[in-house]
């Protein structure tokens, strides 16, 4: 603490200076500032967006029917639902273990899993339930949610001229090194993991992924498995789930959305599984169940998903919930395979979009992620995101996502593959 | 840092220790826990439940008809919403202004107004934003999130044999004050005041409210009020906001909640207004605008409540809404009058229950909560809270609530005005 702060001591508010570490401008209010010049300015351009992954089409008919269902309990006082479960209602728990689990073998129980109104929650929460003296590792380029959190709970340092923060292990994943990221040197206590990636779309296979299981096993490190785009996987070996992987009961925490599986981005659900052989330690050495914090955390600082919500997601497990949130989500894989065909016969070099709905693509001629997002939105009135937005290593790349209507991403191509014309 | 922890230093995940801190029971657990016991060994006796502070009355009819439509919406590509903004959409944002605030002369931005799922939520959260090194002043029983999150957060000592953590201020409200908390002795910052009050059912005037509002400009503390029970006021010296009290646009953040406004309990909708002028300091005594901090907050850990539970609570604020809620409150208040005059008329100092669905009562005969608590259980079959679950000072003291159903309510009231039966 500073001078300035024992003269002033105990007699104004203090605010957390941790986020006063923060850049001003999230990626995506940039996006958003930069989009809105063009259109003020092009005011007749039609602009396609590509850019945020949030999903377009309408929820799938079976949740629609059962929220109306729900809607209707809640109408009646015989039927009518107050606090639930902070940890979520056991007829959706129950659902999840069985078709997400089971079905692979893997056995939770109901204390296991704790449902929540999204990853992007839970994966910012969760550092809180551990010490500030573990450093962490996250792949670069990667989800900004994982470091701002963090860098909020004052567990990073400073941010260097690079763009790294000083307390930080960046695991560099690029075209280089197949973006397969290289085990930390150092020693790490918290690894996040992203698998399939936002924002490469690439995955891990099951011998890669082991190897991180092994170094969290053998470094007494967690692993904060994040894969909410699980539904996308469309190749065999690819793990759906890290506890797939021997020995990751003991290390990994599991984040899963109903945001991408199911078009919830609007609707707000998703879970947490955290098996009660994942072991943290005080300083004394003294071993904790990760699950009973995080029960815990949620217990005190959360309400649960709205009873209306959680019936929604129950539906996504019906038999024609799976059909049509399977028929949703080949739509995009479609408009991702057209959109990396399309890169790839321009002569770019396009990753992802096989296990995932992102295609991550290397700018052409050295161009910096900027002057692409600028080159792609004033000449073909495209938006999509700079990859140096997700980390120092995201330099020179730009992400597009398949989440658009086919009629956009058709249109889309078809500006890519035409001469440039103004009348877009 | 002990040590041990020097010898284990980095090379094991540390848990935050703080949360070992914890008493181990939540007060609910172990009323659950007693509850659970009781009937097992007594299977035919019909509890009564006026413990937990849960709603029962079922959803108006224009939040149904809202969600039905909302929900409808989601099923339609041209209608389907995905993301929306975390602070929550303008169409609500807009109605809470004009109808909770405009009303009674107070103007608020939209950029002031942030939407969640939830006061336990914001009151818990809230604290991240200011440093650890702020003192926090809390009433005297108290609602307990706003101790476990500060303690979760490291900003206490530990706890002593008389309940009471060492870095907080605890402002005692008892009968013998008339449940007037009087100003700290000593400078605090973060101060948490709750009112119409849970557990105690009381309320402060604009007079003593304004001594509040004195104290943080002098001292630059700030005011985390939460009104969650704001609807159920009757009386007309009563703030319904702390805005309406001079000078608190600077130093008071305010929650509200839909939870027991319009019985959103399950449904999970609710809101915390922080005004632009209100301000903390860094360490180095430069101002920094709160606002800004919790919209940081929440843009980077929240995504936003869904759009189908936004749209029903817009639809407290249509015409019929607003009757409709009214006559619910209107319900549970005449269940709070006929159990507080139920209680006098046995002989018992009953407070609350005029401007909130909450009675507070002095145990006979200087009986600990815990054993009237067991009392009510074991004899009438009635659940309620023991006050000491509040914090010290809520020892001798005991909870009702007026939100179970009439006939519950009118049979809890035979019970204790009849002689002593088994047969309930």
């Amino acid at each position: 603490m500073s001078d300035a702060y024992n003269g002033f001591g105990g007699i104004m508010t203090i605010v957390n200076e941790n986020y006063l570490k923060l850049p001003g401008s999230y990626l995506f209010s940039e996006i958003g500032k930069r989009v809105h010049k063009f259109t003020e300015e092009n005011p007749d351009a039609k602009i396609i967006r590509l850019g945020i992954g949030d999903v377009t089409r309408p929820l799938a008919p079976a949740v629609i029917e059962a929220m109306h269902k729900a809607v209707d309990e809640m109408a009646d006082e015989k039927t009518f639902r107050g606090y639930g479960p902070e940890q979520g209602y056991s007829f959706l728990i129950e659902k999840i273990i069985r078709f997400d689990y089971e079905s692979r073998g893997i056995n939770l129980g109901v204390d296991e899993v704790f449902v929540s109104d999204g990853s992007k929650i839970d994966t910012g929460n969760i550092q809180e339930i551990f010490g500030l003296e573990n450093k962490i590792a996250v792949t670069d380029p990667v989800y900004p949610v994982y470091i701002d959190t963090n860098v909020m709970a004052g567990r990073t340092g400073t941010m260097g001229m690079d763009g790294k923060w000083s307390d930080i292990t960046y695991l560099p994943c690029t075209a280089e090194n197949g973006f397969v990221p290289v085990l930390p040197e150092g020693k790490v206590q918290m690894i996040y993991l992203c698998l399939p990636n936002n924002p490469t779309g690439t995955t891990l296979s099951k011998t890669e992924l082991k190897k991180w299981v092994d170094y969290a096993k053998t470094n007494k490190a967690i692993i904060l498995f994040d894969s909410a785009y699980e539904a996308y996987i469309q190749e065999d070996d690819v793990p759906h789930s890290i506890y797939e992987i021997e020995g990751a009961r003991e290390v990994a925490i599991e984040f899963r959305s109903f945001s991408k599986t199911a078009g919830f981005t609007g609707t707000r659900c998703a879970y947490t599984v955290i098996p009660k052989e994942v072991t943290g330690y005080t300083s004394a050495g003294d071993s904790v169940e990760v699950n009973k914090l995080w029960n815990r955390r949620q217990t005190t600082k959360f309400n649960g998903v709205p009873y209306i919500i959680q019936r929604a997601a129950e539906a996504v497990y019906s038999e024609a919930g799976q059909a049509q949130i399977k028929e949703q989500i080949n739509y995009y894989m479609k408009n991702a395979k057209a959109i990396k065909e399309c890169l790839e016969g321009l002569g770019y070099k396009a990753f992802g979009g096989i296990n995932a709905p992102y295609i991550w693509l290397k700018t052409p001629d050295g161009m910096d992620s900027w002057s692409f997002f600028d080159k792609l939105l004033s000449e073909y009135h495209i938006v999509g995101t700079p990859g140096v937005g997700f980390g120092p290593n995201g330099e020179g790349y730009f992400r597009l996502t398949a989440f658009a209507s086919k009629d956009s991403t058709d249109e889309a191509i078809k500006r890519l593959t035409s001469p440039i014309s103004t009348s877009y």
